[in-house]
């Protein structure tokens, strides 16, 4: 399989500026590793806003970019009374959220493949559109086979 | 918010016998976690099931339902030259698959809030339906807040 890393970067050259460093010592330099798992929970959050569907998918939209992923699909899921879950399809695996407005609570993971993608920088976004006032991140490596290092793949073109 | 948890279930009175024991070890009992998150690594699986998109679509299908969740969306995306991804939306969170047929690999991951689910019963769905000679299987407890055992929420009618 050939091909070249950057052609799934839909935004290459963004520089590490273009996001707020407001994690402190999460590193924000492109991972080298090949499946890399962030599990984030929000706490405090805006109450408004976990509840604002139209407003999750702009934000995993831009947390997306901002993580140096291609976005193919997006689908969202509003619940009754409260509540909203988003699943996000990347070339380079998913995000998801889950929110409840009315714990002010909100659940999150990024999983990304490949060394050009920042899944932090997602992680950042979402925290920082939300106001979580506390937070907690986790990541580790997925136990993907060595062979993956260079084994990334295009989207499909018809889909 | 009062909401009677069977409600969510779409079998209600499954029995832990109708999935086979394929995990040993693995608890199939309903999970008293609110907030579990089950990861699935999945090797030497077959390499044609891993590509088949259809296939994966009806076994994610099957796996939700064994989990005693429910299915509220499923998207897939077939990538090119090989590999698949699938994303299903859940009443209690989410079901995600990764496959890299190349490598006989699959990345799973499911989440699932709720005292009714079974997340290690979508886990051994899809070990068992892939055909995965080899399989690495962690959980972890998500850190929700304590009031979400009692707020849980239906889905949106008109969703």
């Amino acid at each position: 399989m050939e091909q070249i890393v950057p052609c799934l970067h839909p935004n290459p050259g963004w520089r590490n500026s273009d996001v707020e460093d407001v994690f402190g010592s999460v590193p924000h330099s492109a991972s080298d590793m090949v499946g890399k798992h962030c599990i984030l929970e929000l706490y405090d959050c805006d109450v408004f806003k976990l509840n604002d569907e139209a407003f999750l998918r702009n934000t995993i939209t831009t947390a997306a970019r901002f993580a140096g992923a291609t976005l193919l699909n997006l689908i969202t899921h509003r619940f009754e009374p409260q509540g909203v879950t988003g699943l996000a399809l990347l070339a380079e695996s998913h995000i998801s959220i889950h929110t409840w407005p009315e714990s002010g609570y909100a659940a999150v993971d990024v999983f990304t493949c490949g060394v050009h993608t920042m899944p932090e920088r997602a992680c950042d976004i979402l925290r920082k559109e939300l106001f979580a006032k506390q937070f907690s991140l986790k990541s580790f490596q997925r136990e993907t086979p060595d062979a993956l290092t260079t084994e990334l793949r295009k989207p499909f073109p018809s889909n």
